[in-house]
């Protein structure tokens, strides 16, 4: 088991190793002391791995309830919510009780969120079942929802009291969701680490899965501990996300985060001038990993959906663009260079045939 | 004009004084540069007030749209904040622009809110209109909704940015409104301040009501800054509530906030064993004020809305006793003993037909 320590608002241990879903109610005893916890899952996970994770904290003298809620990202809303947190007043938690979070990045954020706002605030723990929360959003205590308007637009900074990332489970995910996690490590790859870029090439990494989601949370760990409230560093998290979350929402989410991260991070290095070969050699990798690298979309359309998105500040947009493998810069735009980002970014790519 | 300057995770002034509506744009210019706001009232108040505030920061070079929501507690749910949110939504606020809370504590409380949690927290302001949250609840940074299971189970802790306080509006406020606000007003004399206590004894304070303001504000400034989240000494404020809370559920809302409170501080004192004069002091004290001092409610179904308060922690409860107009001390009970402090109490008040 390898230990990452996070040291933000709240300093708190993400563990990986193999067989922690089993040892989960064990190892939070040693940080949060026996009380009530919910648990919540989506439907199929609760399946999968529910009883598993309700055995292991009762065997170490929690008192445990259950939530769950339909799979998918559509369920991560206001009304999702309202039922989670009513669940919440039915099993009288306290703001001394606890919230498990077991899942996926839907799951994370929004019992994190809950947790953020009963009895304004109460602690929580992360347990990460896709690779995608395992390597990006079970760490940094950015919970939220999405609303109408945008996505994650409602939300909080909540730190967990603990991450337990069980390898074993995230080995066991079907590819597409192998794939889709692997965007956002691609992404760190890109930002600031070549070595863990190199491993992720080969698309033969499952073994060392460990690795991957280690070097990834110890990438997080930096940019938290320098930017926790997301007003400079943690800027960089977003590489991919600007143009991802448009083709995101242009595609009523049939397309996967990571899938879309994925091509927004090929079209933030188009966009930034990378050599060809970089080009290249990253749209190679998204496809060694079963990502796509083409955009289905115009330049247009992808402007006007970037424009909902929150990471604007007034009349300017800051983009993340890779300069080489582990090296990006900042550059703030105003949103009115939007569209000729896009357009730079999709005319390169077509250039290249990529 | 009184400047108090709260020293919390932010920090800010709250501004008392006369005449300070129609100069509120220009006071927030001073620590928020002009960006776009929303400016969030109950129908009342946005038809008294709405037209003057949106001037003034209209003036002082902010971009002005306003929300407004039936008047009243019964607004204070997940209802009318998502209404609230997706106007946010709808107005394009990125978390660089403002919301400013224009109204008594539901205002206050939700518009507080919907700061914290769009975009992950935007800067707010607070005018508060009504005294109750002159003196207590636009100051500590305490937001929340009600919930079904609970009166403010869902919120966050976060401060504003300025608040700003214009003595005139609160001289205009209806006789049952200074009433109400008083009681929070009486609680802060019984918890540190006999001078206080004693100017609002004599019932006749209107023309005083800056320096009623400024007393209670600096107390609370004293208390959050030792305690802003509330593990420790902010439990003094909640001198009168747990039996105040209790009493307001059961009456269904029907009796105001302060009228509970007035009533559960002289509950508390009568819990506390207070010798026979301070309690008819109190009673006195309230009843200057027009506040009631009697409780129609019984011990157990008393107790038993007491139980689905959150400031409960596991199977204990806080109470906060007064010893003397000035010295209150926390005593920790199971919440086991609630139903024999509620008869206690009920009997003691009876015993002196108070």
């Amino acid at each position: 088991m390898q230990t990452i320590h996070i040291n933000a608002s709240a300093e708190y241990d993400v563990l990986i190793g193999e067989g922690l879903l089993d040892k989960s109610g064990e190892l939070t005893a040693k940080v949060v002391r026996p009380c009530k916890c919910l648990l919540v899952s989506d439907d199929t996970v609760d399946e999968l791995y529910g009883d598993r994770a309700q055995i292991s904290f009762t065997y170490s003298g929690f008192d445990v309830e259950r939530f769950s809620f339909p799979a998918g990202e559509a369920s991560k809303n206001l009304d999702t919510l309202a039922e989670l947190l009513n669940a919440m007043g039915e099993a009288q938690l306290t703001r001394s009780d606890l919230v498990v979070a077991l899942g996926g990045g839907v799951t994370g954020d929004m019992a994190g969120f809950a947790a953020a706002i009963y009895a304004r605030g109460m602690r929580f723990v992360q347990i990460p079942t896709t690779l995608l929360a395992a390597v990006d959003s079970s760490v940094g205590g950015k919970t939220a929802i999405d609303m109408p308007f945008g996505k994650n637009m409602v939300g909080a900074f909540h730190q967990p009291a603990l991450v337990v990332t069980d390898t074993d489970v995230i080995r066991e995910l079907p590819p597409e969701q192998l794939s889709n996690g692997s965007a956002e490590a691609i992404k760190c790859g890109v930002l600031n680490d070549p070595a863990l870029f190199a491993l992720l090439e080969s698309g033969n990494w499952l073994d060392r899965v460990d690795e991957v989601i280690a070097r990834c949370v110890a990438y997080k760990r930096d940019v938290v501990a320098e930017d926790e409230f997301d007003t400079g560093a943690r800027a960089f998290l977003n590489l991919g996300h600007t143009f991802g979350h448009a083709i995101e929402l242009l595609s009523g989410f049939t397309m996967l985060h990571g899938q879309a991260v994925g091509v927004g991070t090929l079209m933030a290095a188009a966009t930034a001038d990378c050599p060809e070969d970089m080009l290249r050699r990253l749209a190679a990798c998204l496809r060694a990993n079963g990502l796509p690298t083409r955009c289905p979309y115009g330049a247009k359309e992808l402007a006007q959906a970037a424009l909902s998105d929150k990471k604007r500040s007034g009349g300017s947009i800051t983009l993340v663009l890779p300069e080489a493998v582990g090296k990006c810069r900042l550059e703030k735009l105003p949103v009115s260079a939007l569209p000729g980002c896009f357009e730079k970014a999709l005319n390169a790519l077509e250039a290249l045939a990529l």
